[in-house]
């Protein structure tokens, strides 16, 4: 099949969508008919999930206008040449491969000599027999002890993701018998009380870091490498050697790759983006040591499950091609500007951080793949928190603001502890999901009221992803299903999901303050930081 | 002064305002004057602080426009109002004094026949001795051990503000000789892993929890409560006697209050909403066991001299009132929906989490205080992450997205821990400010490129409050400000800032779910979680 990159706005299918006005979610949930419509618009998705979006403004005839949409600009056959290996990153002229750490699902991808499915595989090899010694104790501390802590130092894509995870792993790991190995902390922030807070907190003798940048020139991850370098140095324990307590997850050609600096180097490479970088040895190194590198194996597992349901070309058979095109909708046509994404799992309590990255980064974009401005808008703001803490702080305003922000739920069956006790006639985890449940109808159905002030207007959409329990590979699942999302929204709006121009700026004029050649403004804000 | 209450549309200022078009900021930071603008544009706050706009897109003629605008709605009148106990939350038609719980700046405040400035008094000195008592092991645990940690078990403003007020403290007390006196943890989503993964880190025979409900009936705070009791009967701890490892936080009217179930009892009340309620007890005792009530009072300090600076009716001398009105502008005259808060500090890494719930919670409104539908835009959204971290996240569409989202910085000159180093010429403290400096400037001014993808468009606004070290006093001082500016803007949208009625509806639907009675859509999305 040949391939047509236009833009949203130049599509037929857009210009038939623009007439298809939102269904009404009141009138839909108080309908008889309401339990009807919420058993089909579901799609089941990989690792036990499913996808509900019965809260969302669509009727089956603006799902087969968004499906118009959808095969005019051609999103399963983009994803399929993704696969394939061809450069999708048109910014950068590369290959987008971050599908190939957890699976294979298109042709054999050569690139650098070398292929790349068996690369991303012998270094979850590497990976699986490293942590297996730390584990058993084959490889030590350079004084002798067991290794126990886990330290990740990177930033954006090294740090949320994987820290997101670990934090969603960590109550199942803790309910399986020696689930958790080793505790997990996270140094980012160039600020020296993030590694400060950290350092206080752990022993080195028997502590791992490991130091992630893929070119190995990160500014603030080589910065605390360096403290944590003087942290070692100057904690005085006799016969500690830094190089056997740091390990380094580069690309071959950085200048930390294969360093005698480092007790080990994982690899890399150019194909996997920051924000795409959780399934590959970014996040596979440390959810290995903290979790076992059998839990990141399932993790790969439900990712992998989830990249081959996004193949589908229906869109009701689809979640991730299904939420993409909604979002669409919403942002579109009604112009959301704004999504909340709101897990009723405290497990997935960082989870919303990573979203936002990998949606915001990926398209917050205002040029298309070929380089030209465009005219309408692309990725929307993503926030959230987890629920029931939301409902006490800003759901206030989601409910009675004078804007309509549309809702990402989530939630689950089971706790993950399963340390659950029944009080007042439920347990926790009712509680919990009949929260859940009440947001979703408060939000769409409203209520009126004579005072004003207990009205409800409704018609806030939501879509809800659940499942029974946050498991490693429903967790997996959950990560490939929002990076597929957002891959199908990029192809959709015409633009380049996986490059980051925007971030470039402010590196050039961070150089310029730090070397004195800061201009007026510069010079002049800088000062005011240095009182 | 007769106070009159008028919708911002109907105020002739605000037509004036309409007519004032932004300042280019392009062309201020491209001008030999940049740094002028920059010297001018600073109000200095109370705690060693100052507010800069000069990357804000005003005029002396805007700021005149908006200073006619707070005049016309009356903006200082109503705070004295607030400050001498009128009954400003029309919606409970209560007065609102979480000013008096830091300092008195109006009138004696009698109601329910106390003096309500006493009364907080008396609970900060009744604070003050039972921390020390804690300290000091004249109160141990029931076993007679030292208690060293303290857990909080709340929800929303019994959570997000003491929580965010802890970790920014926790820098700022290790650096000090004895200065962190306990852990602190928190417990607060009703989902039973939140409460599971806490207790799985602490020793109950040291551990002193902190029950905060004001209300006595919070579902999610009982619950844990609950869980929390459960956990000790099953320790199996020969002797251990939970009613003497557990405070509470309460009105004297709720069934908590001077109960024999808990070791002692701290009082708030209904002048105090939760968003407000960190300056009370609900944020003191926990501040004072963490950190010392030395510690909580400075921070007291801090904010009652921003009480106090909010007072002034100039714009130009009041970084409170001046913030309030910028924002006006920015969201009714330029339209923007959402503002990031960006503290390049990792202390503040949960300080945008709390102002979500401040501000969309306040002034997340559809009505009038009259109760009143309005028809213009209120509260903004609200998100952020701390500097740099978000730098390699969302700042790509900050920069180059198809929205403009302005932004609030906050920096400071030294860090907490004072551990710091200095690589490749520069401190990491150094670095982080260099990046601050550079964002403030790339998002003004923008950068002209060839490629387009390259092209940043700048006019981007934003503020930044700066300060030598974020001291308990500077952090009081930053923690007020927020409020005050919440509350003029309040006044100025002529909205209620104080009641939420937003949440009631979810309450109730939650409580037909868990008692079988849900209708239709009610019973079909639970079912679907319970499977």
């Amino acid at each position: 099949m040949d391939l047509f990159y236009k833009n949203l706005t130049e599509a037929a299918a857009f210009a038939q969508l623009n007439e298809q006005k939102p269904v009404s979610l009141k009138e839909q949930f108080n309908s008889p008919a309401a339990p009807e419509r919420i058993a089909a618009y579901q799609i089941p998705m990989a690792g036990g999930l499913t996808y509900s979006y019965a809260a969302m403004p669509v009727s089956d005839s603006i799902l087969a206008a968004l499906q118009a949409l959808a095969d005019e600009q051609q999103l399963i056959e983009k994803y399929r040449r993704l696969l394939d290996g061809d450069r999708i990153n048109t910014g950068e002229n590369r290959a987008v491969l971050h599908h190939l750490t957890r699976g294979k699902l298109g042709r054999d991808v050569v690139l650098d000599d070398e292929d790349k499915r068996e690369f991303y595989l012998g270094e979850l090899e590497r990976i699986d027999d490293f942590s297996r010694k730390v584990h058993n104790g084959t490889i030590t501390g350079s004084t002798g002890k067991q290794l126990t802590t886990v330290v990740q130092i990177g930033i954006g894509g090294s740090d949320l993701g994987p820290r997101a995870l670990c934090l969603a792993l960590d109550g199942h790991a803790s309910a399986q018998p020696n689930g958790r190995k080793m505790d997990a902390h996270f140094i980012s922030n160039v600020d020296p009380d993030d590694a400060a807070a950290v350092l206080s907190r752990i022993d080195f003798e028997r502590t791992l870091f490991i130091l992630v940048s893929k070119s190995g020139t990160t500014q603030e991850t080589l910065t605390n490498r360096d403290l944590v370098l003087r942290g070692i140095a100057g904690s005085g324990i006799p016969g500690i050697d830094p190089a056997r307590h740091m390990v380094a997850v580069t690309s071959k050609t950085s200048p930390l790759a294969a360093s005698s600096d480092y007790l080990a180097s994982f690899y890399i490479d150019d194909y996997i983006g920051g924000r795409y970088s959780s399934t590959s040895a970014v996040g596979g190194l440390v959810i290995s040591l903290a979790y076992g590198s059998g839990t990141f194996k399932k993790l790969l597992s439900g990712a992998a499950a989830a990249d081959e349901a996004a193949l589908k070309p229906d869109i009701t058979e689809n979640a991730a091609l299904a939420d993409a095109m909604i979002g669409i909708y919403l942002r579109n046509i009604s112009g959301r500007q704004t999504t909340a994404v709101l897990p009723y799992s405290q497990a997935l309590s960082r989870f919303a951080a990573h979203l936002q990255q990998l949606d915001m980064e990926s398209n917050g974009k205002r040029v298309n793949r070929s380089g030209k401005p465009i005219d309408y808008q692309t990725g929307p703001i993503i926030f959230g928190e987890p629920g029931t803490n939301g409902q006490h702080s800003f759901y206030q305003l989601l409910h009675q603001g004078t804007d309509i922000i549309p809702l990402q739920f989530i939630g689950f069956a089971a706790s993950q502890y399963g340390k659950d006790a029944e009080t007042g006639g439920s347990t926790s985890q009712e509680k919990l999901n009949a929260n859940l449940t009440a947001q979703i109808v408060a939000f769409a159905r409203g209520k009126d009221d004579e005072d004003p002030n207990k009205q409800f207007p409704g018609e806030r959409p939501s879509s809800l992803i659940f499942g029974s329990r946050l498991t490693p590979e429903a967790l997996g699942a959950l990560l490939a299903h929002f990076e597929n999302k957002v891959m199908f929204q990029g192809f959709c709006w015409n633009v380049n999901s996986f490059d980051q121009e925007g971030v470039q700026l402010g590196k050039v004029l961070t150089g310029q303050v730090l070397s004195g050649a800061g201009d007026g403004p510069l010079s002049a804000f800088f000062a005011l930081l240095q009182q």
